[in-house]
């Protein structure tokens, strides 16, 4: 398909790598090629390239070195010679075929009214999200999809349920909201959310949920281990965080069968990386039985300006609609499954955040 | 949450995985008996259970021989003491949240009007499936939104795209039809499917798409390997089987970013073995990036009474309604991948289609 002429897509694919230190290959810039058929919004790009923030920032640097691509305030525009580039490589722009009635989850929000209308209600007055804790939730709508996702492979009805770390989704209150768990137990790390999610339960009688301030990069207390038939989370993405967050998850599964739930972005964490989890989760034991892409919608989050991946966007302007979009995934227990309950030192924790793919914090 | 007086499901599974070979856990058991509260025909048990054949039809024999269970005619019929065991063991019946829109893929079949209704056209006269190759087609709705599947993943756009042995679903055809692919290679071992693509493509006058008799357990010409940019396939599920179909279409794969499409079922493969799956394709360089449960629903096949299946089910009725589903996966090559593009012995053949765990052939 390459002309003599044509741009070399894997030599600046190997620039912008050396660059950013995210692994990237020709087909990454060829991502950004195409979204930029349709976007001159940065961070519509990186939503379209599904790409960590610093690996696509880094291939705009190199297209415009090259002269492919031109800053037009805070726009990206290709130059001529980006679009008969992009025309000799037949890239065409992305589409994205979703379905407007779920949303393109499968799942649709609206089969359960009285949840959905309920969790809205109630998630108007939610704590806005905060830095310090890696915060940005997901819409309603993706909350309350992900609890019909689990009642769906029947990881709801009389379940034992621990939900750790991700309660700025409120995903915790919106399992309790349905009365159909055994027991549902929420860890998170900011008591703001704890506090409004017991403030929930006790309003409505909600009796068998309960929410406790917890830093998960303490190890879990003997009871929590083997306790659960379902844990939800969506961590950091970062393989310290992994290990903190969702190996922790897997010890405290009961048996095989048991089942985790989290997310999972190409927009900080690169396809290298998924595979390196991919591995580790089949090293405890787990097997993937769900990945739904582009499932968790996240609501821009107000400190995007104080974020890594604010500052090394080629352009300043802030994301003006929704571009942060996440996987969710689930994973079963098979016979001789087990996880793992660390604790992490300080020096552990400076890398839990952030890495060089990782940048939204 | 066992009582004492309750029901060892764990027990339970042990014995029908003894009898079966099929390796089954207590939560098994209890998605059979979450089933039977919903459906007395065998095969929708099957179904709801996400089991292989001959592991759902050895819990459902135990569950009789325990007196749980009772045969109706053609029906299965639960015990009050096995209603007692459900309730006792908090089950409840399984339910499934899809969208009615898309029929639950997220990905809307009606997204592209005019190549669904030329499909639809074309298809009305495909042949018929017949065990000989393992046959049984999906419905016309899920080869069209394969085919958007692939386009929102930029799969489609200028791509030389590889269909191997599963035309049956017409899945090759339906891609040519859209001519939008660079190049469209389609091989079967059936050449009524051969003709009947080719006919097609001649009518229509497409030019770049062909359909040749290959059969797969021959290894590929070398003018095949490292020429594509995607590969599709829907292969029978034994271990050999993977090696024949899906190594041998990583082996066809382009660059880094080139991609493959397969179908894997949980009614003739079990988690186990979707787990060893998912190892072999991180040792082949690939990662996983999408597996949709439930996206492929297959039409009844012919020949039903002749399967493995049919002789082991514990009832004789055949299927009344679709229970045939499977998940749909995409998976993509990161650098270094390789596939294998070995040749299979006459022994081998014997293993390609019917193992412990696959019995619909």
């Amino acid at each position: 398909m390459l002309k003599s002429s044509a741009v070399d897509l894997e030599a600046l694919a190997q620039r912008a790598s050396e660059r950013s230190g995210v692994r990237l290959y020709g087909r990454s810039v060829a991502r950004v090629l195409s979204a930029l058929l349709q976007t001159g919004d940065f961070w519509q790009v990186v939503d379209r390239a599904a790409l960590p923030v610093p690996g696509a920032a880094a291939i705009v640097e190199v297209l415009i070195e090259e002269g492919l691509l031109a800053r037009q305030g805070d726009d990206l525009v290709l130059t001529e010679a980006g679009r008969e580039a992009a025309r000799a490589l037949g890239i065409r722009p992305p589409e994205r075929h979703a379905c407007p009635a779920c949303e393109g989850r499968g799942v649709p929000f609206w089969a359960d009214r009285a949840l959905y209308q309920t969790f809205l209600a109630l998630a108007k007055d939610r704590p806005e999200s905060v830095q310090e804790f890696d915060q940005g939730y997901v819409t309603p709508e993706t909350t309350v999809a992900r609890v019909l996702h689990m009642a769906s492979r029947g990881d709801l009805d009389g379940k034992e349920i621990l939900v750790l770390a991700a309660e700025d989704d409120l995903t915790g209150l919106a399992i309790a909201l349905t009365r159909r768990a055994k027991r549902v137990l929420i860890l998170d790390i900011d008591p703001r959310l704890i506090a409004f999610d017991n403030r929930a339960f006790q309003e409505l009688g909600i009796e068998n949920a309960e929410a406790r301030v917890f830093d998960l990069r303490n190890p879990f207390p003997e009871e929590w281990l083997g306790a659960f038939d379902v844990f939800v989370t969506d961590p950091p993405e970062t393989p310290r965080a992994f290990r903190a967050f969702i190996a922790r998850g897997i010890a405290a599964l009961k048996a095989p069968g048991s089942a985790g739930y989290f997310g999972l972005t190409l927009r900080d964490a690169s396809l290298f990386r998924w595979a390196e989890f991919q591995r580790a989760l089949l090293d405890y034991g787990m097997v993937l039985t769900d990945i739904l892409q582009d499932f968790n919608v996240y609501e821009i989050w107000p400190y995007h300006d104080q974020t890594r991946a604010a500052r090394i966007a080629p352009t300043r302007r802030p994301p003006q609609a929704p571009w942060y979009r996440s996987s969710w995934q689930r994973i079963e227990a098979l016979p001789g499954f087990r996880g793992e309950n660390l604790a992490f030192t300080e020096e552990d924790l400076r890398e839990i955040y952030l890495d060089e793919e990782s940048s939204t914090t």
